[in-house]
């Protein structure tokens, strides 16, 4: 039978990433391309403690069918949490409790977005948020970034050509692909034009935890005393991504409409998983935790960046980081970046070319990613010195 | 601020099912509302026993990232058992993995339909199947049921006169609500039309393996030798419903575009959860377990029936069941559904109400479901002796 598909996904593609991800389950090429935890990040051991604590004691509470906003007790628990220690969500705010971060972005923009209607977003920035919003047949603007975040004459430009802009996309932190972190000013800056043009910020944070350089700065969520931020939060790059257990905090006209679309779309989040983040959460030292996963990624941060500066600069820069779990590589004007992606992986070194992030994936891009968090240490270091000796050769000058 | 939503979920309401839901966690409310499995029916100690298995041994492949399409040992183990068992999948065929079967019905409807396209569905059926196609702008038409199952006359009529139908969703085992099982016969008559008009039919099996009485009548997906059938398959009635594990089986090219669309829903379902239902499926004895399932209902519907014998009849008709979770009750003409809803409420027993399941939920509607699976056995034969009181009072004649 030959279908006809919806207008919608037409034009869609699988994640390049995705994509890329396959070949590089190849155990011989080595991936600096995927975005996982580190396995030593995991809290395996307690984990497993606290699912048999579940299943012994309360085995249908957490393999029975459950609420579609999410398991009470979390929901409780982090509301509690984010207002204390971040700053985030007001009595016109609610919480819930989605299969990841990124059904935030699905959930927002099927609310939200009809047909042609426009999203701001960073420019490059996460792959798998600009599919999703593609999916709804938005059209995305991207907005070049400086190293302090989104530039922020070009923002306000995009706001006021733009007559249907139902949102701005930001990661903040650590952004992914970038790196960027956004400086408080310009936090300032985005919450006032948000304002002034009266468009949603959608605020992702999945990385905020993950800083082992520099100061904390507060979201951008922690400035809204008017129900303009939509702040998407996870436990992916904390606890675990297998589990799929984000939230959304936001106004609660909003979040009652992403509530009735997420019934349609899986029910509720998987709810022992749910269970086992609020105990992971409440009666352990998550503090501790969180200093530990620093810690790890401290270390390979180090390893990934000692490595660059043997190898590879001059001849490629990279974005300084204070956080996260990638480096965002750029290689000097006349060098062709898709060819040094593909001559690398024929060398079995995977990485992200930059175009991949791009509103437009058929720009010029002169950039590539490489995540440190995946590979172990010994593969971080032959994978970038095999990248540096590719550019020595196809960087002559 | 104020929000301009989309204009798919402008008209969109929560669940009905799950608001009264909400209503029947009220500990004194004896709910037959509800669709859940029975406590007893969850293998809780060989989910205990797996879990513990896969963290001791593989914690980071449980609690990692893991691709779209689903967990592969999982996927092709479902691919030889459904082929084995029920001689569905077939070479152009393909699986996916998803987060329960609702959002099988939700990735079908995305890929396949524009604003204004026309699902055929049963009248009633299942509202978070509907309230689905709702919110991608879909136009329902239902077809009236026969005691065997759609009407064939009323689909043939459908399928001249709309010129843009995009599926046939169906339930054919055991329908929620009706609880009405399609005879062999019209299951061909159905794919002979779906053949004839080029029409998707969207399978949706999530009782098929809770049969207590009767012969097993295979599905329409086994029909199909030429593409035309998606089937959507779940764990949540037989394992949990609390871990989201459900399954599509479908064309290969529809089920390329679901999977890009599930990209950017959730990525991938735990993975946690798929380990946990393939090793229930590999190691333990499936067969043994969905016998003891059929048991429990086999014995809940006895008690459920038996008191509607006695307290109800013959005031309240209700459709004879071979399987299930749902009995599908008949109040006389010129009796108040509605009202019997709520002066039952008001004597703490939770129905839903029949147009609940309708495609224009404000039509009329004389029915009421009753689910047996959830309460206990003394809510069962208490609950339904109050609806027996209550018929009694509302019909005189």
């Amino acid at each position: 039978m030959e279908f006809q598909f919806s207008n919608r996904v037409l034009k869609l593609k699988p994640s390049a990433i995705r994509e890329i991800f396959k070949y590089a389950s190849d155990p011989s090429v080595i991936s600096l391309s995927a975005g996982n935890p580190a396995p030593e990040a995991f809290p395996s051991k307690e984990i497993a403690e606290i699912s048999e604590r579940i299943l012994a004691q309360r085995p249908i509470d957490a393999l029975q069918y459950s609420i579609t906003e999410g398991y009470e007790p979390l929901r409780e628990y982090l509301t509690d949490y984010m207002k204390k220690m971040h700053g985030i969500g007001r009595d016109f705010d609610n919480i819930l409790i989605t299969s990841g971060a990124q059904q935030v972005m699905d959930l927002a923009a099927k609310s939200l977005c009809n047909e042609g209607d426009v999203v701001i977003c960073e420019a490059p920035s996460f792959i798998g948020s600009l599919n999703t919003f593609r999916s709804y047949n938005t059209r995305l603007r991207g907005i070049p970034m400086d190293s302090d975040g989104m530039n922020m004459e070009e923002l306000e430009k995009a706001l006021k050509e733009e007559s249907n802009v139902k949102f701005i996309y930001t990661i903040p932190n650590f952004q992914n692909p970038s790196g960027i972190t956004m400086s408080w000013a310009k936090r300032k800056q985005l919450y006032a034009l948000a304002k002034k043009y009266h468009v949603l910020i959608l605020e992702d944070n999945p990385y905020g935890d993950l800083r082992f350089h520099g100061e904390h700065i507060e979201a951008v969520k922690s400035l809204d005393d008017a129900g303009l931020v939509l702040y998407a939060g996870t436990f992916s790059k904390i606890i675990s991504p297998g589990m799929r257990v984000g939230y959304a905090i936001g106004p609660k006209e909003l979040l009652q409409k992403m509530i009735v679309c997420k019934q349609g779309q899986d029910v509720h989040t998987n709810i022992w998983s749910q269970m086992v983040c609020h105990e992971f959460m409440t009666r352990y030292n998550f503090d501790e935790h969180l200093k530990k996963l620093q810690e790890i990624y401290l270390k390979k941060s180090a390893i990934a960046t000692g490595a660059l500066d043997k190898y590879l600069i001059p001849k490629v820069t990279y974005n300084p980081i204070e956080g996260g779990l990638f480096l965002w590589c750029t290689l000097p004007d006349g060098v062709d970046m898709l060819d040094f992606c593909k001559q690398a992986v024929l060398r079995k070194v995977c990485v992200v070319p930059g175009n991949a992030f791009l509103t437009d994936d058929s720009a010029p891009s002169q950039s590539f990613r490489i995540n440190f968090s995946t590979p172990t240490d010994g593969q971080l270091l032959k994978g970038i010195q095999i990248l540096g000796t590719l550019a020595n050769e196809m960087i002559t000058n």
